[in-house]
C-alpha cells in the first residue's frame, strides 16, 4: 500500500534541504539547491547515456562506485558545466571540497549536479558563497524541500516533487523526491536531474539494482524534444534511518521499496513530460497488444518522439495519420490493418482506426478529447501481451521561443 | 564533366509532362502532374521503410519490380491515399487504368504516387478527371515541367527541379528531376516524392543500382523533421532515347551517369531540406575525421536532426553546446576533448569550439554567419578518414503553424 504525502526530499527522516539565490548566472532567482542528509546514505546513480558528459556526470559516476557513503548533494541552475575540460572537473572538485569543509564531511561524500548553458566556464567564487548560504539555511522543513526543487528550475515551470511512504517490515519507509526537466528532454539510462531521498535501509547493491530497473519504463520513457542531454542524472539516497530490516536481497521487502520507487519516478517522469518547454498539454501513448514489452517500448516512444504527432495535439488535431506513420517508422514491425487506435479522455475512449481505415469517428468529439491537458494515445496492435507506456508533450511555439534564445 | 542546363523532368529527350487543376482536396491551385515518356522506359525506384505504406508505394513496388517497362507516372498532392485500405489500393488500379487507356499504353505500365493527409480517402472521379486534363495538356516543353513541378507541391513554398547535360559514349545524355518535400520528411531508402527523368540508354539492373547507391548520401541525408513518411517515393524513368551504348555494367560511362545522377540527387536534396516547412534556413552539418564513412552519416544526420540545434539557428544563437550534445548522443563513439567544431559562411570559417572548450570566437560574427541563407556546421571528429555531409532547416514558428493545423 503506496500513501501520498506532502513534501519531497526532506519527507523521510533525517533529510535536509535548502534552496538559495547565489547568483550563478540568473539574477533575481534561487538557483542553488543542497540534499543533506545527518547520517551517512548508500547511493545509487545513473547517468546520461550521451558521449559528450558534463564534469558533474564524470564525477559524480566515480563518487557513486567508489565512495562507501554520500551525505549531500550540491545543484546549480544556470550554468550547466559540460564541455568545459579540466577547469570543469575542477569546479566540481572545489565543490565538493567546500561542501564537504562546511558540513564537516570527507569531499568523497559529496555528489554535485549542474543544469543550464553547455560550454560555458561556472563561477567558482560564486558557487563557494552560495554552498555557505546552504550549509547555513538547511532543514528539515517541507518548505525547505520545495525551496530546493525550486531551484533546480530552469525553463520548467513549476517545481516537481513528491513523497510516499509504505510499510516495509513492520516499518513505516518514507520516500521523496524532486526533479527538474523541460529541454534536451529524451533520458537515455536517466533524466536531466533527479533527486530521491529515502530513510530505507537497504544496501547498496540492491539500491543500484532497484534504480536501474526503474528507469526503463519511467524517466527513460519521456521525451520532450529528442535530445539526450549532457547532464542527465538521477540519485538516490537511502540513509536507514527507517529501521527496517536491512534489505539485501530479492524478496518482498524488496518489491514494495521497488512499488513505492516507481511509484515516485513515474510521478516525477509524467510531471516532466507536462512541464515539457513551451508544453499546453501532457501526451500519454500507451501502446498494448505488442509482440513482446521492448517492441511496446519503441512503439509508445516513437510516438511521444514525432515532431507531427506532437503538433497537432497542440493544434487539437485528430490527424492520426501521424501516428501511424510514426508506430511505422519505429523499427518494430506490425501489419498496419491489425492496428487498432484510440483517443483517450477523462470522458471515456474514442475508436479512430481499425481494419486499416479511419473509424466513422466524430472530429468535434476528437477536437474535444485532444483539448484537455492530458491526453492518451492508445494502440492495440494485437500481437502479443507487450505493453508500454511514454510520455511526451505537444510542440509550440513557446519550444521555438523558449529555445531560439535561450541563451540570452 | 556535368553541365547544369535549364528546366526539369521534360529536359531529356522524349518526356513529356504537364501539372493541372484536378481539385483532390485543394482549391484554385495545381494538385495533379503527369511525367510521360513517348518511348518505353527501364524504371528503378526506392521506397519509404515505414512499415505504414501508402498504397502507391506498394503499387509502385510492385510495377517497378515485375512491369516489364513503365511510361507514365501521375501523382497527386492534397491526399496521401495512405491508411486507405483495400479502398485505396482500388483507387491506384483505377488511375492507372484510366492513364492506360487514354495514353494508350498497359497500365502496367504507369505508376502512381500521392502526397497530403493521412486516412483520407482518394475522390476518385477527380483524379480521373484530373488524369483526362494532363493527356490533354501533356507537353514537351520546359513550362510543362515546372507545371508538373508545381502540381506535386503541399507546403513547399518553392517548386525544386534541376536538369543537367554529361557525354555518355560520345553523345550527349540529359538528366533531369523534380521533387517535393517540406514536412514529415526524414527519408529512409528515399525521399518523399522525386521523380527524376533521363534518356540515357542503361540497363533496369544498372538503373536501380544506381539509384539505390545514390540515395545513401543525397535524400537519405536529409531531415526537416525526423517524420519518416508513409509516401516516400523517389523514381527514375530512362527511355534510351540519347542513343548512347547501354550501359549494362560497371565502367566509366556508369560512373558518369552515377556522377550526374549524384549531382541532381544532391541538389534536389539540399533543395528539399532548405524549403522545410517553415525554414529560414538551411542546415549543412559536414563531419570529416571520423572513424568510418558510417560513422559520418550517423554523426552529421544528428545535428541537423537536433530540435534545439536547429531552434538556436533560427535564433542565430552560436549555441555550439547543442551540436556537441547532438554529437554525443549519436551512438557513436568519440572523444569530446578530440573534436574541434566549427562554422562555415560565405565569408569564411570560424573556430568555436576545440580542446574540450569553447574557442575565444565573437558571438557578433558567429551571429552574422548564423543569419545566413546557408549555415554549414563543421566538426573534426580526428579520428580517421569518414566524411559525410547531411542537410536540415532550421526550426521556426511557422513549423508548428502549419503542423498544428495542416488539415484544416
Amino acid at each position: 500500500m503506496i500513501k501520498q504525502i506532502e513534501g519531497g526530499v526532506t519527507a523521510a527522516k533525517g533529510f535536509m534541504a535548502a534552496g538559495v539565490e547565489a547568483g550563478v548566472k540568473y539574477k533575481n532567482r534561487k538557483d542553488m539547491a543542497m540534499v543533506y542528509s545527518t547520517m551517512p546514505c548508500v547511493a545509487a546513480g545513473t547517468f546520461t547515456s550521451n558521449v559528450v558528459k558534463a564534469a558533474p556526470v564524470l564525477w559524480d559516476k566515480k563518487i557513486v562506485e567508489e565512495s562507501p557513503y554520500v551525505q549531500a548533494v550540491v545543484v546549480n541552475s544556470g550554468i550547466a558545466n559540460a564541455c568545459t575540460g579540466k577547469q570543469g572537473m575542477d569546479c566540481c572538485a572545489a565543490e565538493s571540497r567546500c561542501a564537504g569543509e562546511l558540513l564537516g564531511i570527507p569531499e568523497e561524500a559529496v555528489l554535485v549536479a549542474s543544469t543550464g548553458v553547455i560550454g560555458m566556464q561556472m563561477p567558482v567564487d560564486r558557487l563557494q558563497e552560495g554552498i555557505r548560504k546552504l550549509v547555513q539555511e538547511k532543514s528539515d522543513s517541507l518548505a525547505a524541500g520545495l525551496e530546493a526543487a525550486q531551484a533546480i528550475m530552469t525553463t520548467d515551470t513549476l517545481p516537481k516533487q513528491i513523497a510516499v511512504e509504505v510499510t516495509i517490515g513492520g516499518r513505516t519507509v518514507t520516500l521523496g523526491g524532486m526533479c527538474k526537466g523541460s529541454g534536451m528532454i529524451h533520458p537515455n539510462m536517466c533524466t536531466m536531474l533527479g533527486f530521491l531521498t529515502t530513510d530505507v535501509c537497504i544496501s547498496k547493491e540492491m539500491l543500484q539494482k532497484a534504480l536501474r530497473a526503474d528507469v526503463v519504463d519511467s524517466f527513460n520513457m519521456i521525451s520532450v524534444d529528442g535530445d539526450t542531454s549532457t547532464n542527465d542524472t538521477l540519485l538516490v539516497l537511502a540513509n536507514g534511518l527507517a529501521g527496517n530490516e536491512k534489505i539485501t536481497a530479492e524478496g518482498e521487502d524488496y518489491d514494495t521499496f521497488c512499488e513505492a520507487l516507481h511509484f515516485v519516478t513515474t510521478y516525477l517522469a509524467r510531471k516532466m513530460a507536462g512541464d515539457g518547454e513551451g508544453a499546453t498539454a501532457l501526451i500519454e501513448a500507451k501502446v498494448i497488444g505488442a509482440a513482446c514489452k521492448e517492441d511496446a517500448r519503441i512503439l509508445a516512444k516513437s510516438v511521444i518522439c514525432s515532431s507531427l504527432t506532437k503538433a497537432a495535439v497542440f493544434g487539437h488535431d485528430a490527424n492520426f495519420g501521424r501516428i501511424l506513420c510514426a508506430l511505422g517508422y519505429s523499427g518494430v514491425q506490425f501489419d498496419p490493418d491489425q492496428v487498432d487506435l484510440y483517443f483517450q479522455g477523462k470522458n471515456g475512449k474514442m475508436h479512430i482506426f481499425g481494419d486499416g481505415t479511419a473509424c466513422d469517428y466524430s472530429e468535434e468529439e476528437a477536437t474535444r478529447i485532444l483539448s484537455e491537458p492530458e491526453v492518451t494515445i492508445l494502440a492495440d496492435m494485437h500481437m502479443g501481451d507487450g505493453e508500454a507506456v511514454a510520455w511526451g508533450c505537444d510542440l509550440s511555439y513557446d519550444y521555438v521561443k523558449i529555445n531560439a534564445d535561450y541563451r540570452s
